[in-house]
């Protein structure tokens, strides 16, 4: 990756600023654009680190004039940038689409212009498979998105799909399942399980289960993540395809809560019955195929769950006063 | 129908204005609420037939204040607002998301709390398949939208189906293939075939045909439309529910442009190769397979293409200078 010009969107967030830090390392010309949205994932804190010192920073939504302005030149586009809570997209739907899609069509429409020839990768959610019709679920599995996250982030994939089949864009989506790893917002309830149960046992508290916790998920760890995103941005294979990215390692969420704990050495686990208001969105058990993924990526997870919550809580250990 | 409370959104537009004004013969109670957006198909003389002066009109988008003050003691919400033209779609994409997807959720929020109870008719279109992969399309055929339009409409249908699941709302959607009839805009080149075809033979002009014509479509005269959106409206067992509406008489786009010649007596038919920039939303033959509409709704289309486009050349022939 050495001298390629590369541009990361949220990449104060999350998984965008492991990204950026690895990218940085390799030797890339790193800028990251994201809006700093409150609730959202953007962390200063995420780039004070290895690398971190090298990598441009633009805040701006993607829909500003200074996301296209950071376009300029740009070889490969790590399109992160979104709003990931579905409890926020249920309680603030328009912001939501504002942010997953429309923003996203702007951004699209700059890059005819800005930067035609860049290779785009869209980060995308199991989410908008709502409850699977099968297992593990494909890429040819029927979208139903049971939330408002899920029809914005879809919307969006969309776009990606058809700026690639009628402006030749070069664009893939990638579909991730759920992310951990260092430089997640642990802040608050909006983000996903994982962040929930990290938080939690961290500071000593329960983590409450729903149901019986049998429901499985696949977990990713975060790094894994970062080298399918180089990949297929790399590969040219890739270009206008979907990949459903998750793990073969699946785990009850009772279990991926007991490691969590056992990790931390602190907190413990207590199951509730189900909140009505949640029900409705519930998804059951939920894994991906990835063989799509790891045949054209060349591509295969290399962390266990029990290996990369280690990490985690390494890092949050260190630095959880920038997380809450 | 007499005296419902009954709002039409797109109600200056072609589908709206028939269906207003049925409704308003039927003695219903009659709003009509429209952005009057240029190019779109709102036309105030649409209106000016029997049964017009007694319909209300609010100019306004579904995201403005008006909209939601309109709802106040709606009992049927028929929801046609939108833009409908998919070359304008694909050359101002974030605005057809902003009329059609981004106002939609605004005046699906504004629904749950000014009109909760109330039956929402949403009009979308076969636009979201795409190519088919197999005929006639039914409810169960994967959507892949091939243009801007074909994305934000069925980004608002799922948002539809998610405020039933989740909210309650009494929503279903009604998917609708091509429709013609009175009131339709035929000023340009914009809003689907059959006006170019009418417009340009009631102007003795040639029609033009890309490749040899014999993509077949099926065609819905607006009052059978008219008669579906009023029987969703009021059948209990369409609520939650989509349905694809076309019509069991499919015709060659060769014979539509050759009836339409005849009935006019005047234009001609011609033979053009496919332009570049059209060949990549092209989708060959489309048909929509209707049962299910048939079944729930006891609806069926009582109009053949050769009649309903005999009354469509007489209205045009009376009112001709007020469509161009």
């Amino acid at each position: 990756m050495a001298g390629r010009r590369c541009l990361v969107t949220g990449g104060l967030g999350f998984i965008g600023a492991n990204l950026a830090l690895a990218l940085a390392r390799a030797d890339a010309d790193v800028t990251v654009v994201d809006a700093c949205y409150p609730r959202h994932g953007a962390n200063p804190f995420n780039l004070e680190a290895e690398g971190g010192a090298a990598v441009r920073r633009v805040t701006a939504d993607l829909a500003d004039p200074a996301a296209r302005a950071a376009l300029d030149g740009a070889e490969l586009v790590f399109n992160l940038a979104g709003q990931v809570s579905h409890v926020d997209s249920m309680n603030d739907p328009v912001f939501d689409l504002d942010v997953n899609t429309r923003s996203q069509v702007a951004f699209l429409e700059a890059l005819r212009w800005a930067a035609p020839g860049a290779t785009v990768v869209f980060t995308s959610t199991r989410q908008l498979f709502g409850r699977p019709k099968y297992l593990p679920v494909d890429e040819e599995h029927p979208v139903n998105p049971v939330d408002v996250n899920g029809i914005t982030k879809h919307a969006a994939e969309q776009f990606h799909r058809l700026y690639h089949d009628v402006h030749g864009l070069r664009t893939s989506v990638v579909r991730l399942t759920n992310v951990f790893g260092p430089r997640q917002r642990l802040r608050d309830d909006f983000q996903g399980f994982l962040p929930i149960f990290i938080r939690r046992a961290l500071l000593g508290q329960p983590i409450s289960l729903f149901g019986d916790g049998s429901q499985e998920r696949d977990c990713l760890y975060v790094d894994d993540v970062v080298d399918c995103l180089v990949r297929a941005a790399t590969c040219g294979d890739a270009v206008g395809e979907v990949f459903n990215v998750g793990n073969d390692e699946h785990l009850p969420l009772k279990t991926i809560a007991d490691l969590i704990v056992g990790a931390a050495g602190s907190g413990s686990v207590e199951m509730v019955p189900w909140p009505p208001d949640r029900d409705a969105i519930d998804i059951g058990s939920y894994f991906g195929d990835s063989s799509k993924a790891k045949r054209t990526l060349g591509w295969t997870p290399a962390t266990t769950f029990a290996e990369g919550i280690e990490r985690t809580v390494a890092f949050y250990r260190a630095h959880l006063d920038r997380y809450l």
